[in-house]
């Protein structure tokens, strides 16, 4: 049994702490990933602070994992020993379902198996990225591409997929308007992303600190949404809305921004209830969407984009001792835009 | 100037009472319409009781308009006198803005000139259908095709074009499953024309009251929101779900009948805000989207449509000294499915 160095939550109030763990050996259709590194998000937190719902102590969280292949199972057949891959969100599903049968697994009607906080096919809880291994079926195991390092490309497993997803479902592309709000980690791969696609980006963001950063990323334009005329000057303005924040929002204000048949995508995922007057959306055919990373098909196709573009994430490397100064500052907004933790320092 | 006879508002809390307008002489390109059916939409009540915000009286109201040209302008191209026409909920819009453009005018940027409530280009109040006559631009006159009679083909101008211009947004037809929330005057208009689209329609109502109208009218199953294994049962469901309630929902159990990529639209408007937790829409990729009525050239395909399938408007023709009774019977939802005014006894 592989055993892998990891760190892990003991609860939802203490900080991370040095462990180790048992990876299954990988089974037939399996491989196992010496992980390389893994980035942080902020759904990590929320989840070992039980503040997404009870959870089961400990937990090692991380879903942005790239490694390299170290064993394959005897059936394996789309991957060797050395070859470079990803890991996201999920790392199973019925495979059986409409959803998952359509290739959008991240919709599993049974309910995907998360790469962490979950019950695995094994019948025991999943663990993630925050650690040197991880045994996963070959089939929820991204490819990634020889253009992308290794570090770059951990953040794009989930916040570059849940910015690309969107953009392609909602037509991102030459000739559009789309707006990316909120100016973080899933914030900047938008940026980055749909400037690659060729639409004409705007960022809206709470204040003008990250301006210069955006145009370098590939924006267009750059607005503060604390300036209470950007609401006035950009009415009816885009094609596309990708919230990323998950504070309340002025929905209204928001979707007032919105052209035609424009749609505004929730990403970021607000707690509370989000409220709307009706007429928001009746006056110009607006639509609000929800939104979810995306199936193992279109995470490929994702990292094969942002190999062909140059597209890697805006990232802070950290040892493993760093991981709870990195938390802190990441509930305070204060990383650009991405830790990785760099797992030999596990 | 041509005088007509009406019914008109005196105040929000006053009956409607006989009276009699002025209409303009037609200019160039204007049409002067022998009005014979006029729709009574609720949407009159809201507006003549100042339910929709404070407006000037006396008021006609009415934007359900079918009828016969009785004279032309010099110019008009269209029409001649004798054609069989309809007008709609406005009878102007900017013409120049980007959604005019688009053949979108009830999406005008500049607010498109309401049939009633209005203040048309002559500077003067716009007065609707409840009337022997009107006055419109050609531009903004539908021709009624020889299939559909005067009676039934009224409520389309309103209930039906509100119904059919979402059906055709979001692509209702074979091999997709939609459902019709609320059977009342647009209810029953989007069950027939969902099920001309070739759509598996179901109804979603109150109670099984209309039960057998609905299947008379073409819908395939029949649902009563107030039995809560409805919610249960249809989860996941719908490819669209529209609203033709304006009465507040729970949308997150709405939104729940919805299958991947599924959209709700709502078509009537609930006085409230709407509210709904944000993971009812990330779930599933859900749409939440509004709909108003629809443009000029839509509006004309949405007749030939119902002509060449034979669907006009389960009505009840009344005289208008049964107008204020027919109002109240509106409001408590006492008709089956309009009440169409015949104006020759204005």
């Amino acid at each position: 049994m592989p055993t892998a160095r990891a760190y892990a939550a003991p609860s939802a109030t203490e900080p991370l702490v040095p462990t180790t763990i048992e990876r299954r050996e990988p089974g037939p259709h399996e491989v196992l990933i010496a992980i390389k590194f893994a980035g942080i998000c902020h759904s990590d937190i929320h989840t070992a602070r039980g503040e997404w719902g009870a959870i089961s102590y400990p937990i090692v969280t991380g879903h942005e994992i790239a490694g390299v292949v170290e064993a394959v199972g005897s059936e394996v057949t789309k991957y060797a020993v050395g070859d470079r891959v990803g890991v996201g969100c999920y790392v199973d599903s019925c495979r059986k379902c409409v959803n998952c049968l359509a290739g959008e697994e991240q919709y599993c009607l049974e309910g995907e198996i998360g790469t962490y906080n979950a019950i695995g096919r094994d019948g025991k809880p999943t663990a993630g990225g925050y650690s040197t291994h991880i045994t996963v079926e070959e089939d929820y195991v991204l490819r990634i591409p020889d253009g992308l390092d290794l570090d770059v490309a951990a953040p794009l497993l989930c916040a570059g997929i849940t910015l690309y997803s969107p953009l392609k479902t909602w037509e991102a592309g030459p000739g559009k308007q789309v707006a990316i709000v909120g100016m973080g980690g899933l914030g900047h791969m938008g940026v980055k992303i749909a400037h690659a696609l060729g639409a004409e980006v705007s960022v809206i963001s709470q204040s003008l600190k990250k301006q210069d950063d955006a145009f370098r990323l590939g924006a267009d334009h750059y607005y503060a949404s604390s300036d209470e005329s950007t609401f006035e000057d950009l009415k009816g303005r885009f094609d596309l809305i990708v919230s990323t924040v998950s504070s309340d929002l002025d929905l209204d204000a928001y979707l007032g921004l919105l052209a035609l048949d424009g749609t505004f995508v929730a990403a970021g995922l607000p707690e509370n209830p989000m409220s709307f007057g009706p007429g928001s959306l009746v006056g110009f055919r607006r639509r609000l969407a929800g939104t979810k990373n995306g199936g193992i098909r279109q995470t490929q196709e994702m990292l094969d984009f942002c190999a062909e573009h140059g597209l890697g994430a805006e990232i802070e490397v950290i040892p493993a001792e760093k991981i709870n100064e990195a938390w802190e500052r990441v509930v305070a907004s204060d990383v650009r835009y991405r830790f990785v933790i760099d797992t030999s320092t596990l």
